[in-house]
């Protein structure tokens, strides 16, 4: 992927909604890093879409605002998830109050499709 | 490494401890596999010395026995740990009644001296 614009150069406040990618190594460096984990606070705090998948959710823990939360993940994750707060569900998509979640790469039409939905819904909120 | 044993041919009683490696997709793994969480949890119910290293701790997770513990674990996963009921620490190694933890490679030399250690003591415990 291309790097528009690195997290020094951004501000969440330019952005309408956040998408955090999977991977088994990357989530595990965003999560260790406060940037990243106060970037993707301010899209839960002023209620912008926030949709991740995958490993993703796991830099979702990190701001400690998954308590009551419906999500999903890759299922290894499932106790931090719960762990975290949040109630687990094995299935391809979950959508709670413009956090959208999935498992794996096999999830990913159902993904793209509703992280969309739910980001024009956020947009048209916002505007 | 050559594999002496599979899970499903290895009894926990025939083990005085157990040694739980890291990497970030194999433990990923074992935790999903109820017979790996049962197996690494029959070393806890029974007092005999636990010892996981960098992400190896995420198959503790699953045992639901790490509340009150004092321990380590790679970086990355600090948070799934205190969530999960434990004090975490950062540093080379923790030893807390029989549960050996380090953070990563850099800290094998502290972490099998201090294995060694544990499973002898525990070994003698248990003649």
């Amino acid at each position: 992927m291309p790097v528009d614009v690195t997290l020094d150069d951004a501000a969440p406040d330019d952005y309408d909604a956040i998408v955090v990618p999977g991977g088994v190594i990357n989530p595990g460096k965003m999560r260790r890093d406060k940037r990243c984990v106060d970037f993707v606070q301010h899209f839960f705090e002023n209620r912008k879409p926030v949709a991740a998948i995958c490993h993703g959710p796991q830099l979702l823990i990190e701001t400690g605002l998954l308590k009551g939360r419906k999500m999903t993940s890759f299922p290894s994750i499932k106790t931090d998830i719960e762990n975290a707060g949040a109630t687990w569900y094995d299935t391809e998509i979950v959508v709670d109050n413009g956090l959208i979640t999935s498992r794996s790469p096999k999830d990913l039409e159902a993904f793209n499709r509703k992280a969309i939905e739910e980001i024009k819904e956020g947009v048209h909120e916002h505007a």
